[in-house]
């Protein structure tokens, strides 16, 4: 079988507790369908930052793109301010690798409880693709008399052509790897803000060249509504970086599952490395514990292997997290369940 | 008592339906309370757009500053382009009048039914208090290139000392006269937005000026995840523009109530009259068919009225829609009840 070669981030707090867990699963899963894994470790971290001044070496970006994938755990804790070690790890991946399609599948798992009333797993199963590196998140911006009565701050939103066709290209071939093919675009043309008709037109432009897929579009303030009252409207939900980033959060939390759903940072023409990491983060509260939820960790190495190609050591992985979630003892406290991380991980592997 | 002078503007659609009830409702309540209310109806709308190519007269901002307060239905009718419909009327009203406060009350009322599970009415009881007329709704902004491979759309968000400060002010202002006198801010200065760190020093600044009350902030993509899984942290939430657009339908939307939610576009200095409307739209799929539930329309009467200082008429008209929900008879089909729009008026003003 093949191998993969996998660049672990653990990052700081819970991801250094839940990474090596979907380490172990994935393993796991490979043994079963006959591929393997060799794993790189990257010390890169808030407290690397506190002993050296970097959160990552000079050459960091050049030493993970010797990999097939990139898996982190959770960066940011209290001693380092969260500008710092986002623009110091997390930002300069996503942009100089150009992951440019952040992707959050949202899915009402059996065994987890979301809070709406009386929905099913099979009304609550979309994905976000988010766009993950222009938009409203531009570097362009900055203040005018700072700290004075005059003082004005700007912020620059840019969406290009490119940015935003290859961002809708890519939700639509998602889409047609899915049953319904459907793809719903997250707007705000309806208003001022200039940036929206033309994100529109490039969505009608992009159905026209996948005549294959269903469309349909929604204000971002009634598309929240809509999360929350049709879950089960949605297929494929593409937004941009700043629209993307809130259906993406909102989303699990409508499937209960804030805290177990995983993200991928895609590069889709494979010319870089993807990047797989839990929502969650790192959690300083329960931090050292021995009590994180492992199941995020596990169904971020699940899309990973899904990427790489490793369909059914997806599936593997998937269907070992839903079966640890139907009893008490095999899931942890967050889930109403009595498990630590270590009897959680059991139970999965053993799953496997 | 004191008289009232109100602009009416029912508007387009289902506008023309319900205001009617809205000023029957608020007509009862005055008689109740001893004090009256004179309106002058426009007839401003989509309609009046396709007959004379505007939306409303040349001189039509100085006629309504005539009045205690605007009455405002819906704007929007499929016959006239969204952007006109807006920039005709709605967006004029709100920036030269300095609405700079858009308020959005989000209650759970007992006979209406939350998507959430196992929340009752205490629990779902906050205000929106949203920026409206600055921030990401700015006039900047453009393309590049238009039309070709190379285009680029932008826009410019635009926040200002005294435009932050003020709304800051407005909400800590309406946070006094409750209960819990708790604020939230919306952010999202843990990334790359530079006007949120500048949103989230003013925040900090106005806490100072207010410091009986409490505060707390969230980055909007976690924070519209709180408002679905513990909408009972909130009592006063402030946004941006833009952030308050979303929250002001998604707190709605948890609280069942999207079809009967009011707002109100406040002027707080006095210096030009309010305008109050319902959420909803002109609703061109139901219009003219006399089934439009006309509870938006008495609730906004309410804010209306309480913001005129008339308080014990405003509690008589909520008393009085919480009173029709309670029995299928005397509540429209949207909200699970039998009634047409008449039945239903006529249930509210029996009961006042
Ligand atoms: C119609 C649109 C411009 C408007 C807005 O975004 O302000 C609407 O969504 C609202 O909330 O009143
Ligand atoms: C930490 C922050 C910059 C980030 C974002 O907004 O992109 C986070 O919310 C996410 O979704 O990964």
């Amino acid at each position: 079988g093949k191998t993969y070669k996998i660049a672990s981030i653990p990052g700081d707090g819970i991801g250094k507790e839940v990474i090596p867990v979907g380490q172990r699963a994935a393993e796991a899963a490979a043994a079963k369908h006959g591929f393997s894994l060799t794993w790189t470790e990257f010390d890169w971290s808030c407290e690397r930052y506190v002993e050296t001044g970097q959160m990552m070496p000079d050459d960091g970006i050049a030493q993970v793109k010797e990999h097939d994938a990139i898996y982190l755990g959770a960066v940011g804790w209290p001693t380092v301010e969260d500008h710092v070690s986002l623009w110091g790890l997390l930002i300069p991946l996503r942009r100089e690798l150009d992951l440019y399609a952040n992707v959050r599948p949202v899915r009402l798992l059996k065994g987890v409880q979301s809070p709406l009333a009386n929905r099913k797993p099979e009304e609550i199963d979309f994905i976000v693709v988010r766009e993950n590196v222009e938009g409203e998140y531009s570097e362009i911006g900055g203040r005018l008399y700072r700290g004075t009565e005059n003082e004005v701050a700007v912020q620059e939103a840019m969406f290009t052509r490119r940015g935003t066709d290859r961002i809708m290209d890519y939700a639509f071939k998602v889409a047609k790897q899915r049953k319904r093919k459907h793809v719903t675009s997250a707007t705000k043309s309806n208003g001022i803000v200039h940036t929206m008709p033309f994100w529109d037109e490039r969505f009608a432009a992009a159905g026209k060249r996948h005549p294959e897929i269903e469309t349909s579009q929604y204000h971002i303030d009634i598309l929240t509504a809509h999360f929350v009252q049709h879950p089960d409207w949605f297929d494929v939900v593409v937004g941009s970086n700043l629209f993307g980033d809130i259906l993406s959060d909102l989303g699990p939390a409508v499937a209960g599952s804030i805290g177990i759903a995983p993200a991928a940072n895609i590069n889709p023409e494979g010319v870089f490395p993807s990047m797989f990491e839990p929502v969650h983060g790192s959690a300083p509260d329960i931090a050292g514990k021995g009590i994180a939820n492992p199941v995020a960790a596990v169904w971020t190495a699940a899309i990973m292997l899904e990427h790489l190609g490793e369909t059914e050591a997806a599936k593997t992985l998937e269907a070992a997290i839903e079966a640890t979630l139907q009893a008490p003892e095999t899931k942890t406290a967050d889930l109403g369940g009595t498990a630590n991380t270590e009897q959680s991980a059991t139970a999965i592997i053993e799953a496997i």
